[in-house]
């Protein structure tokens, strides 16, 4: 695991400034940045529910994804072209609540590429609704 | 591989009109159904691009997603509490184009697991822009 | 999925040729080759088996992989330095038998990372013991 | 993620000799047991090199394994017929060294699968050499 305590290279504010003018539909927010960790969090609508009022696995998916994004912008900077490689996804428990969260943790940076680990959760962070590991590219450096 | 020439379990009629049903917001539709095989279709909404118009990644996981529900229920029957259990999913090239589409065969139903591979694409079926692969949990038999 | 009509770059004989000079250890053989696709075998010697003669799950992997370089190499050429970069493998059945084959079928080139999907067996190719999904990359070119 | 600081439900030296008795061919130990966390060491055999010395995948893989398995035990006491139900491993760094350690975190116990993380590295733990993630499900109980 990476040092957590270094500053992250991209705050929240800026990492919502960002999403918010890039990701116009932009349907979940950034919480928390440090360094190689990152928080974030959504409220889903109701199209992203299934029957039983549990939130779809396409949407649990998202938010590991973007919590995955975030935390490798805070150990390489704001690289927007940084993309998902692959990602491997365990659902758990049914996705039942309001919100949901995610929190990326970066294992490490080789190469150009930025392996972290997910976990997803709703109302009690014990008991994930998904846990998800995968790989971001960074853009190949001028 | 399954002997994908049997009649599937249920039509590309009733897999629409299931999901009409239920998933109120499908942005996907079912267009093809085999036994142990599936395509998946959607028109991709402006929200779900990307810089550049690329389709997001959580995009395609859904379509990915959608095609293996159906094929699933295409040699298990009309079983809806059939979940996710775990996929994982390489991104191949970036996504461009208007439609994209995905096909999943399932290889196998061992025990309530079902195991299938998709490949999905948008203008070219020779150039893919991602391949997954995933595990759908039949519900308990009563 | 690629033209598999097409000839294979590298023959069984010239992988086998290969891998018992290089992988002085080779448990496994190749066994088919053509264009993007490979058959490995192996005979699992008894430090591999589990309680119940069960192939071991590091065994199970290690055949996919194999497969899945032939298959990489089969489409680029003899390429050694064509390394794994990340595979995930679903366990279905208990893996029993004397011999263990896996064919893998590669399902794009994109960039220098070649994209396999990996099924195993042992007596019964219909009842498969795992199936995998993984990524070679190739080296950089000169 | 659990408690890690509840006492482990299998101890190294019950865990040691576990696998000493039912793995005869064990290549690896256990060195460390937490409540939902585990080390694994191997000492690679010249078989499980390649060209350059490097540590095979399959055999990196086979260390995530153990590690994982370890862990699943360290939180529901030994369940030997606890098995891999599918893993995920991506490959960071040519690993080269005389020893290979995998550590494995349990994220949850989920009805009967229990899903971890492991990260593995030879000489520098803050470079590892692959990060895995997988789930093993425990047997029925009676």
């Amino acid at each position: 695991m990476m040092d957590h305590t270094q500053p992250p290279k991209v705050t929240v504010d800026e990492m919502n400034a960002f999403i918010g003018g890039h990701f116009g539909g932009a349907s979940n927010a950034c919480e928390h940045m440090a360094f190689g960790e990152a928080v974030a969090v959504m409220h889903p609508s109701p199209e992203m529910l299934r029957p039983g009022k549990i939130i779809s696995g396409p949407t649990v998916f998202s938010i590991c994804d973007a919590a995955l994004f975030y935390a490798a912008l805070s150990c390489t900077s704001m690289e927007p072209m940084t993309l998902t490689s692959e990602m491997s996804i365990r659902f758990l428990r049914p996705a039942r609540g309001e919100v949901i969260r995610a929190r990326a943790t970066i294992h490490t940076l080789a190469g150009r590429n930025v392996v972290g680990t997910v976990e997803a959760w709703t109302d009690d962070p014990a008991k994930p609704v998904a846990v998800a590991q995968g790989t971001y590219v960074r853009p190949k450096q001028a």
